[in-house]
C-alpha cells in the first residue's frame, strides 16, 4: 500500500480522489499494491464525501505524515501551491501537479530539488488535460531532436474561434455562450488574453528544449481583437484563425516562441480541432510531424492524467524518472518583433486600386483574398514573409497614405 | 556504456544505426551512458559502411555474448525471428523489435518469457511507426478503462484512398502509383487486403484489454473492392472511405473487433488523416477520445520509436517496464456477424422508384444518398444499424427482387 495525499478537492482534485476510488482494481492490477488517499487538504468541509474522514486543514499533517510519499497538488495559483509544493520535494515526497501556473514559472527550482531529493515532480496534466504529450515528448521522442512544437492548447478560446468560425458568431456572443456552457469562467481573461495558452508552450518550450522558459520571455497576444470579418477573410483564404502557442528552434540554437492568432491552412492538422478541444503538433527530426488531440481540460481528463502520474510515482519510488530541465535566461530567445512570419492585413480606403497598388509598393509580392461580399472600401491582402518589425513599420507607410490598417493576424504555416 | 545488438539492417535496421550514431549525445544525456553497438546480424556484406567491423552473420556470436543486455529485432517475419527473439529472451537480455508479425502472432508468449526472465520485450514501433502510441496507452492512460480503439493502421492503404478520393483515380491506378512512390510493395497483399493492418489492431486491442487477440479471430476485408463510385456516394453523404481497425468491448466484456473498409463522417477526427499518415483513437472512460496521428512507417520515423525503446530498456535494466498481457482464445470476440453496424448500399436496378421502396420494405428507414451524375438506374443508401448477419440476409432479399446489390461498405461511426 502506497499513501498519498491530495491538496485541493475542487474540479480536478475530487476527480482525482474518484478515479483513485473507482479504478482501484485497475490500478491495483498497473502498480501491484493498493494506492491509499491517506489525505485531502482543503479548508472547505465535505461531511458527505466517502472520503470525510481523510479531510484535514492542515498541510502540515501531510508534511509531516512520513507514510505519505507522493503528494497530488491540484489548487492551482502558485501562492500557496507553490510553499506547499516546494516543502514536500524538499521533505523527499514525490509531487504531482496539474498546476500549469506553478511549472511555469517554478518549473526549473522544483525539478532541480527533485533531482537532489531523488524524488519525482511530475506534471503530465498541466499541459493538455487528458492527452498524453508531457510523457510522450519526454521518452517516445527522445531519440528525436525536437525542432518545433505548436499547438492550439486552450479551450476555451477554441471554442470561442470555432463558434465564431462555424455559426457566425462574435467575439462577444461566444465568449458568453462559453460562460453559460461552463467552458469559460466568468473573468476569461487568462484565457482570452493568451495567458493559459502561454504558461502551457512555456512547459513544452522548456521540456523540448532543456532550458526554462518563462511566460515573460513570451510575447503573447490574444483573441479579442479577432473580428467576424476576418474569420470569413481567412475562410475565403482556406484557412481557419486559432489560438496558437508555438516555439521553434532557429539555426543558431535560439528560441522563436510566440502566443497569437494565426490563420492555418485547412489541410493542417491542427485545423479541424474545434471546440473545446487542444490539439499538439511535436515536429522531430526523426518522426516528422505527430500530432496528440483530445481533451485539453475537464474534471475526468485532467484527474485521469494526473492518476498516470501518481502511478508512475508508485512505479518509481527508488528509481527517479528521468524529467528535467535546467533554468534558463531570455538571452535564449530571439525578441518577437525579430520572429519571421508573412501577415494577413485587411483595410480600409477610399480608392481600393490605389490602395492595392499601394500596399504592393510596400510589401512586394503579396496575395489578394478576394470575396464578393465586401463593401468597395474593404479588401485583405497577405504580405510575404519578413521580420515582425519591418512588417509593422511597412504598415505605419500604409497608414501615412491614409490607408487605414483595421486588422493584422499571422500566417501559421502548421 | 550498455552494448546492443541489432539483427537486421535492412530499412528499419540501418536507421537504427543511424540514429544511434548521429544522437549519440542526446541520447547519453538521456540515460546517462553510452548506447554502444557491438554487433550487427545481417547475411548481406555492408563493406563501406562506417559499422562494417560489427556484423556478424552469426545469431550465436550474439546470443552467447553476456556483455549484450539489448537486442534490437527489425529482421521482419517469424522465421527466424521468433526463434531468435525467442532465445535472446530466455538468456535474460531484453528485446526491442519494430514486427508486428512477431508481436501479433507470439506476443503473448513473449511477454510471459520476458516477465519470468525478468526482462524487458518492448515494440512501441511495431504500430504506427513513429506515433507514441503503445506507450501512452499503457502508461498515461492508465486510469482509464478503454471503451474503444480504432484507427488508420496502414499508410499504404491510406494512400491509395487518399488518391482515390482527391484525385479520383480508381483504384489500380493508385495502387501502381504507391508502387512506384515506393509506398506499396511489389505484392501489396499484405497491406491492401487488411492483413497488416489485422496485425496491428491485434496488437493495440491485446493491450487495451489484457488478453492476446490472434490475427485468426479477426475478421479482415481489404480495399481491392473499393470502386470510384462508392468514393463518389461517401462524399455525398460527406464521409470518406478509410480503412479501419476498430476493437470495442461491449457490455457482457466481449470484444467486437474487425478490419474493414468503412465510411465514415467528414468530423470524425480520423477523417482529415490522409496520404500515408496512420491515426490511433483510444476512447477512455475517463479521457474521452484521444488521437494520435503522425507517420506511421518509413525508415526514421520508425527508427526513432526502436531507439527509444532502447532507451526505455537501458533505464529499466533492473526494474522490469509493466507491460503486459495473458493469452486469450477466441471466446473472448463474438463472431463478426453478430457484430451491429449500418451499411451504405450501392444497387442497380431497371426500376429506381419500385427497387427503392422494396430496399425501404426490406431494411426499413434508410437513408438516400443522392447523386446527381449517376445514371438513372443506379442509387444508394444507408440502412438503420443491425446485426451484420441480417444485413446479409436483406441483402439476399434485395437479389431475389433482381435489385442487383453492386457495393456494400460498413458506416463507422467515429
Amino acid at each position: 500500500m502506497v499513501s498519498v495525499a491530495i491538496m485541493g478537492h475542487g474540479v480536478v482534485g475530487s476527480g482525482v480522489a474518484e478515479i483513485i476510488t473507482t479504478h482501484k482494481n485497475k490500478l491495483f492490477n498497473s502498480v501491484g499494491e493498493e494506492i491509499y488517499i491517506k489525505k485531502i487538504l482543503d479548508l472547505r468541509e465535505f461531511p458527505d464525501s466517502p472520503l470525510a474522514d481523510r479531510f484535514t486543514k492542515s498541510f502540515d499533517e501531510i508534511l509531516s505524515d512520513r507514510e505519505i510519499r507522493i503528494v497530488v497538488e491540484v489548487m492551482g495559483g502558485t501562492n500557496p501551491a507553490y510553499d506547499y509544493v516546494k516543502k514536500c520535494l524538499l521533505a523527499g515526497k514525490s509531487v504531482v501537479t496539474s498546476n500549469k501556473e506553478l511549472v511555469a514559472k517554478h518549473g526549473a527550482e522544483l525539478l532541480a530539488i527533485a533531482k537532489e531529493q531523488n524524488c519525482n515532480f511530475l506534471f503530465e496534466a498541466s499541459v493538455g488535460g487528458g492527452i498524453p504529450i508531457i510523457r510522450p515528448m519526454n521518452q517516445c521522442l527522445v531519440a528525436n531532436i525536437v525542432d518545433e512544437v505548436a499547438g492550439i492548447l486552450n479551450g476555451t478560446t477554441n471554442f470561442i474561434l470555432t463558434k465564431m468560425i462555424t455559426d457566425g458568431m462574435n467575439f462577444d456572443d461566444a465568449l458568453k455562450l462559453a460562460q453559460d456552457l461552463g467552458f469559460a469562467e466568468r473573468n476569461p481573461e487568462a484565457d482570452v488574453e493568451g495567458h493559459d495558452a502561454c504558461r502551457k508552450i512555456c512547459i513544452l518550450a522548456s521540456l523540448a528544449f532543456g532550458k526554462h522558459v518563462y511566460p515573460e520571455f513570451v510575447h503573447t497576444e490574444g483573441i479579442t481583437k479577432i473580428a467576424l470579418e476576418d474569420v470569413k477573410f481567412a475562410e475565403s483564404y482556406n484557412s481557419v484563425i486559432k489560438l496558437i502557442g508555438r516555439v521553434k528552434r532557429l539555426e543558431d540554437g535560439k528560441l522563436d516562441i510566440i502566443v497569437a492568432p494565426m490563420m492555418i491552412p485547412n489541410s493542417s492538422q491542427l485545423a479541424n480541432i474545434d471546440y473545446e478541444f487542444n490539439g499538439i503538433m511535436v515536429r522531430g527530426d526523426c518522426t516528422g510531424d505527430v500530432v496528440f488531440y483530445g481533451k485539453g481540460a475537464g474534471k475526468l481528463p485532467t484527474a485521469s492524467a494526473v492518476v498516470a502520474d501518481v502511478v508512475d510515482c508508485v512505479k518509481h519510488l527508488k528509481t527517479r524518472k528521468y524529467l528535467f530541465w535546467t533554468d534558463g535566461t531570455d538571452e535564449n530567445i530571439i525578441p518577437y518583433t525579430q520572429s519571421q512570419t508573412s501577415m494577413y492585413i485587411r483595410v480600409k480606403s477610399q480608392n481600393k486600386d490605389v490602395a492595392y497598388s499601394k500596399a504592393e509598393e510596400i510589401f512586394g509580392n503579396i496575395k489578394s483574398i478576394e470575396r464578393d461580399d465586401v463593401t468597395n472600401d474593404v479588401f485583405a491582402f497577405v504580405t510575404p514573409e519578413m521580420a515582425y518589425e519591418d512588417i509593422e513599420k511597412k504598415i505605419q507607410l500604409l497608414e501615412n497614405d491614409n490607408i487605414n490598417v483595421l486588422s493584422q493576424i499571422r500566417i501559421g504555416n502548421l
